[in-house]
């Protein structure tokens, strides 16, 4: 019989589907001039050559029975092994092979991660504002959701009120540094405070809470930016990465979770991802990736340009005077709307202006709008005058 | 805090892992000619070139950021519609692009067709001997699997025990046809004698039933053998491929499931297979590869190989006493095992032979053992005097 959850579901549109909607719809009607979209959070920038390259050579010199041949249950040992050595000399960590599981980009690495250390009535903790997704990965656990209000001056962690949230239900907390939307990246100050914190309630409720962190920003950090490798800080860590952003694959579908090696049943933690794939349907991420990431684990795509598009567009904002906190990376920004309804001010930016911009309601921050500048520079500067426009309507 | 529903699984290999583990001891120790394995269910012989050149092509040609870009939540469109197409020209059906959803092969096919059309507390039956896997799928979702056991005279199906089994609780049928590990192709009367009794049970218990069809086998059928396209015999269906066994893709993790046109909601299907995905953390598979199969829908690798093998094993068989039906396709064949423990006898063949087999038990139906003949069939004229010195033994 239809499941009648999933079938309900699917009526429903996402504010951010409907925005892009809109702007596909817009250009159709207007011409493809008439629409500025930054609604979509897809890398702007392609692949590097050498990913490409590492690509070919596998399909040009590797039999293809083995090159395509079901990948290990708990992935390709060779990728594991390169994964581990380039987080340890990166990071000064300690993986093994072992404890590295390839997923389907971080979606995949935060659905076992959760999964892995949660179980139904479980709380996981996030904090606003948060990548919509969430909800559904939490809640296809059986745990619940719980999340800490938004501090908007600074958009670190707001630690009166994370507080306030823990109880003893709390077997996860759940960042994004860098962050989407709000391009912020979580300060050595701020995670040493957030592992202490844990380290206390840990001992305080006696049972492991885990810190899951999401980074498929990782690489996206502007010069300056203090950027914490957050695992370094607290044992019982879970770290789900993506290719996506940093080589510009995210079709390709091809990531990893990294379990703490000092993290309770750190041994464990990567065969259960294996059985927990087995009742999602999931299995490994495609072997030619697997094989291709390996040798370019060092590189990434040329994203300079977002570090150029940053600094454009806030330094304009700013002078226009928009109240927006400086992003430390990504490609989005997350400016204060000049009205209290967000959802009103990008609307009008749409139909009025062809600005494609997204309310922070969507990521449980009302009052703001993302900005996603994976565009070209170009794009940028043509937006700078509707952004001025804009703001002195409602001024 | 750790699951430990999944921690518990951990410790426990399956049977047939413990055959391929003991068969790599065993090369260790002994040198590779110790072995003869019959246990893996890997292609043996590779992607066809036109797979390869496609792949090639598109890393040549395609500009990378559209290639590997995010795939839609539902897919690839132009895939889509070249296998609705495909399935259309082939098989007489009237799929469109919006009823075929891509997958991570039959597994990620699998478990979001369960997801779509059970609900916790629903009953799904299959047929032994079946995919030990269908357990996880099936549990996966919350709903409980019944076997009707296995008619061991034909491996056709057991329809007294199947209409024994069925309560209003059943909301699925899972058929896998030709079936891993009988080698059986279910008949044209076969399938027309199951959509009638399930048209039946539909009427009786007044709610839809689903039959859900696993075929990566399709294309792996011998001559003479009567293969009908279930999914024209009943309109509740969705058929679930993979390319993995068709195209020898098996680690890049490409199928798609294909609903009725014909289904109760037929046009929502797909859209919650897009929902079920956000619950998962599966996404589409690879962009790369998604594009890359839609050239080569109406190839296969050489698959003849398996067909010589089927016919040189199968006589030898029979002609040393073995009782075993003749497998109609794929690449196993499902022999009675000459003691009633097939479990002492496929580690009697493993330990003093070195003939890796596996007991019939971890498919539900003990007695029997199952050969994978996807090898060189210089591997089976090997093998041959060694499966007649092992029945020998127990005559």
């Amino acid at each position: 019989m239809i499941n009648t959850f999933y079938k309900e579901m699917t009526g429903k549109e996402s504010v951010i589907r409907q925005f892009f909607d809109y702007s596909r719809k817009r250009a159709a009607e207007l011409g493809p001039d008439s629409v500025l979209n930054f609604s979509i959070g897809n890398p702007s920038v392609p692949a590097p050559d050498s990913a490409t390259e590492a690509m070919q050579t596998l399909l040009r010199e590797e039999d293809p029975v083995t090159l395509h041949g079901y990948s290990p249950t708990l992935g390709q040992p060779s990728t594991k092994a390169a994964i581990a050595e380039s987080l340890n000399k990166r990071f000064g960590m300690n993986y093994k092979a072992e404890h590295i599981f390839p997923t389907s980009g971080a979606a995949g690495a935060l659905s076992h991660a959760l999964r892995a250390v949660t179980k139904a009535g479980d709380t996981v903790i996030t904090f606003a504002p948060y990548f919509p997704e969430y909800i559904p990965y939490v809640t296809g656990t059986g745990a619940k959701l719980a999340v800490v209000p938004a501090d908007t001056t600074s958009f670190q962690i707001n630690f009166e009120k994370l507080e306030e949230l823990f109880t003893e239900n709390v077997a996860a907390v759940l960042i994004n540094s860098p962050n989407n939307p709000s391009g912020i990246v979580y300060t050595t100050e701020t995670i040493t405070r957030l592992a202490e914190l844990m380290q206390r309630k840990q001992e305080e409720y006696g049972h492991e809470i885990f810190l899951i962190t999401d980074e498929p920003y990782r690489e996206i950090v502007f010069e300056g930016t203090d950027s914490p490798f957050v695992s370094s800080f607290y044992d019982n860590s879970i770290c789900c990465y993506s290719f996506s952003k940093s080589l510009s694959l995210p079709g390709e579908r091809i990531g990893y979770l990294a379990v703490n090696p000092r993290a309770v049943d750190a041994d464990k933690l990567v065969p259960m991802c294996g059985q927990i794939s087995r009742f999602t349907g999931h299995n490994c991420p495609s072997s030619l990736m697997q094989r291709a990431i390996e040798p370019v684990l060092y590189e990434t795509s040329d994203l300079s340009i977002y570090e150029v598009n940053a600094k454009l567009l806030y330094e304009a904002l700013v002078k226009i005077g928009y109240s927006v906190v400086r992003p430390g990376g990504t490609f989005y920004m997350f400016p204060q709307s000049p009205i209290p309804d967000a959802n009103e001010f990008c609307w009008t930016a749409a139909k009025e202006l062809g600005l494609i911009i997204v309310p922070g309601d969507s990521f449980e921050c009302p009052g703001h709008f993302r900005i996603s500048y994976c565009v070209p520079t170009e794009q940028i500067q043509r937006a700078i005058p509707l952004f001025e426009e804009l703001f002195n309507r409602y001024r």
